[in-house]
């Protein structure tokens, strides 16, 4: 079958280049005579694997010395977890802004180990804006203050991060390697590879090597960040396969131009939607405050829940899948993550189009 | 290059059937126009895989009802500060037997966590034995005894298992799967996946309903094993592409026969290196007791270090990789799991003989 356009929120479509030339190597990788998924994670082929995935990261982000680039197993919402356990000494508090249904999962962990302070709550608006980034200020002894860059539910996304006293953390599991970023600003960064990176299996942590001493001894080797920290992140083995395809997805990147390139594309295929969706002449509405409004995940609704099954369904026929919004909120939701090209966007907008004008 | 007999210890060797079938659907999947990587874990697709993964464990180990099997990330490292974590409560014990280096590190996690007790420390035999099964009783009170089934490193295994008035608890990592098993033995068995089950990535728990009961709520959600099995694993992203793959190998397994016929040729292989070793006029020494030989990961080694590592090279030129033996142990060390065929092992056995009779 023709290869369809993915709008899935994660895992989400990945450069078909990577996919190919993880296929080609499946069974036999580069005439080793065995697949990499076969070989030690001591092997020097799966070393060098390992090694490339860090050092591509640590390019691409222009992650500064003082960072560990961590790969860890058990996807974002282990970190929910790993963080407070981490980070906050017993009795101790962090600040959170709830920001939406990620921010809620990674607080309710962070209520069981510790006080939480919430510095933001968008309950009130339906998780539809932000705060203004200068207002947010972490309180007096909070172990670090989290964040969701991006919340890809509610289709709202930070533009600036705030800089507070206690160390920023934040989980970038929707947006991470979208466009550039100043590493500096965090203490630690995490994300799910689910989105931007590659497949499911394997989550990317950056840590400023101070943090990693806060971490209690008490703590199980593997929920210990030092315990990654200091095997390169070969304490155990590693999620290889997800690991390989995390590397073939930052060299594709790499040829796109990097982050720079990278944001410039994002930015242009959301306004192809949002665009669409303000002249529809109200047809098409998005609920997110425009100065937040997501790049990676663009959610608006039609006039009738009947016309957005009839909007996903039609959509779904001509190759276009994945549409349907979570169904926690409803809608519709066309998540456009780096690897979704231009012209799946473009063709969204035209199907998007001659649905208004039949249904108006 | 054709294709090499692989005996690392894991990740470890696999079907190659189950690889050209991955490597077949890598980037279309079964024609549905794009990778079983890149779609929902909510999809109808990838909840076709993730269910069938689960229903062929329990078939092929015959898990009774009452039982649930969990599809997690992390390792089985994980799974050393989880079971603890889970079971044990705060102040609590818990009974251990230290068969090796995996049963070592999994005793490190549960001492952070609470009272050991110690029913068998092999250290005095540099772990080349086992105890008797039925010596082996758990504590008053204790939480659970933890045994580690197979040991990678010094090449033991138990052959039968104890009856323990706490709940049995079995590291399984590296013989799940080559051999039948009565599962209402065990409270709960854990696997990594890479060396009989896929590639590494995800990890097995199989767990008695009535332990879920035991998490306390103060567990983050995803190191509470009630998350996982109210979700049926479907709690966060899992693993989708090393659980495609765990499909795709215990087909192969339900192919060869199922575990009768699996452990047969396993006693037939592992039976194959010994008599080699035994029968070699003492050029090869295992240092293994007899009774408890893994049929996993045979461990020898020769009359000196340097032939040892000619032995490495010169079975490596001829297509035999992976066969020197943990860092910590020195020697040699052929991992022959499910997956290894028989005249791998064959070609091993005659490379053996040569190998002797030119450096006896």
């Amino acid at each position: 079958m023709a290869r369809v356009y993915n709008f899935y929120a994660g895992p989400a479509t990945l450069p078909v280049e990577a996919l190919q030339e993880a296929q080609k190597n499946l069974v036999d990788y580069e005439g080793s005579g065995l697949s990499l998924i076969e070989t030690s994670h001591r092997s020097k082929e799966y070393d060098a694997v390992h090694t490339a995935t860090i050092d591509l990261i640590k390019e691409l982000l222009g992650v500064p010395s003082g960072y560990s680039v961590l790969l860890l197993g058990g996807g974002a919402s282990m970190q929910f977890g790993m963080v407070p356990m981490n980070l906050m000494p017993q009795g101790g508090s962090c600040d959170m802004t709830l920001t939406g249904s990620w921010a809620k999962k990674a607080l309710a962990d962070a209520k069981k180990l510790g006080t939480v302070h919430l510095v933001y709550d968008g309950g009130d608006s339906a998780f539809t804006t932000l705060p203004d980034p200068a207002s947010v200020q972490s309180s007096a002894n909070s172990s670090y203050l989290h964040i969701t860059s991006n919340e890809t539910i509610e289709g709202v996304q930070w533009k600036r991060f705030p800089q507070t006293e206690a160390p920023l953390v934040a989980d970038m599991s929707s947006d991470i390697l979208s466009r550039p970023l100043s590493v500096d600003q965090f203490g630690i960064i995490y994300a799910g590879a689910q989105k931007n990176l590659g497949p499911s299996g394997v989550t990317i942590v950056i840590i400023r090597d101070d943090l990693l001493e806060r971490a209690p001894d008490s703590l199980p080797a593997y929920l210990n960040y030092r315990t990654h920290a200091k095997s390169g992140s070969l304490y155990n083995t590693p999620p290889v396969f997800s690991i390989y395809m995390v590397k073939l997805v930052l060299e594709w990147l790499q040829r796109q131009g990097g982050l720079g390139a990278m944001a410039e594309r994002n930015r242009k295929k959301a306004a192809l939607l949002y665009d669409a969706i303000e002249t529809s002449g109200s047809f098409y509405r998005c609920p997110v405050d425009p100065r937040y409004r997501s790049d990676m995940n663009v959610v608006f609704r039609l006039p009738s829940e009947d016309l957005e099954k009839r909007f996903v369904t039609e959509a779904g026929a001509t190759g276009m899948i994945g549409l349907k919004g979570h169904r926690s909120v409803g809608g519709i939701r066309a998540s456009i993550y780096n690897a979704m090209p231009e012209e799946g966007v473009s063709k969204l907008v035209s199907f998007m189009s001659s649905f208004a004008q039949a249904h108006a």
